[in-house]
């Protein structure tokens, strides 16, 4: 759910559907359009779809999901930030 | 996890296991005892035992967990203000 949104959000404009998955390696087409599907439903994503041949559809975060995005991307800061900190302290414990 | 977190943040000092295992109904013996060591482990929480009679054991977040609390404790509150948004969106996606 947080990659998705991740991937939307650093991207920061529509993006197919096609583009999301090249961007979260290993992710099946499933679990991806579940996720999509499930982030929509709850109002983090907006589903665009455009009537041209063939079809294209265009996913987008809304508002509410920049918001939330926000929040993910400073505790995916955090974690890159404080990784070594966390490395040393599991260290320290082992060895207790 | 974020649930213990929270309440060692929301509580702002040492607390023993009992005062942390009462404040998060329906967790387990094991499952507080786990996660509180790894926390430990992880160098989000610091563990003091006072060598009374009977020992004394206290917990409490180390700065480097009042730092992920602060963003836990923001994404909180941003649930607690949207979940109307959410289920307003999941309301209107039903209907589709």
């Amino acid at each position: 759910m947080s990659l998705t949104m991740c991937t939307l959000g650093i991207h920061g404009a529509p993006m197919r559907y096609s583009e999301v998955s090249r961007n979260i390696p290993g992710v099946s087409q499933k679990m991806l359009t579940q996720t999509l599907r499930s982030l929509e439903r709850d109002g983090m994503v907006r589903r665009t779809v455009t009537p041209v041949s063939p079809v294209r559809v265009d996913y987008e975060l809304t508002d509410l999901g920049r918001s939330l995005y926000a929040l993910i991307a400073q505790v995916r800061d955090w974690a890159h930030e404080n990784a070594d900190a966390v490395d040393h302290a599991r260290a320290t414990y082992d060895k207790l």
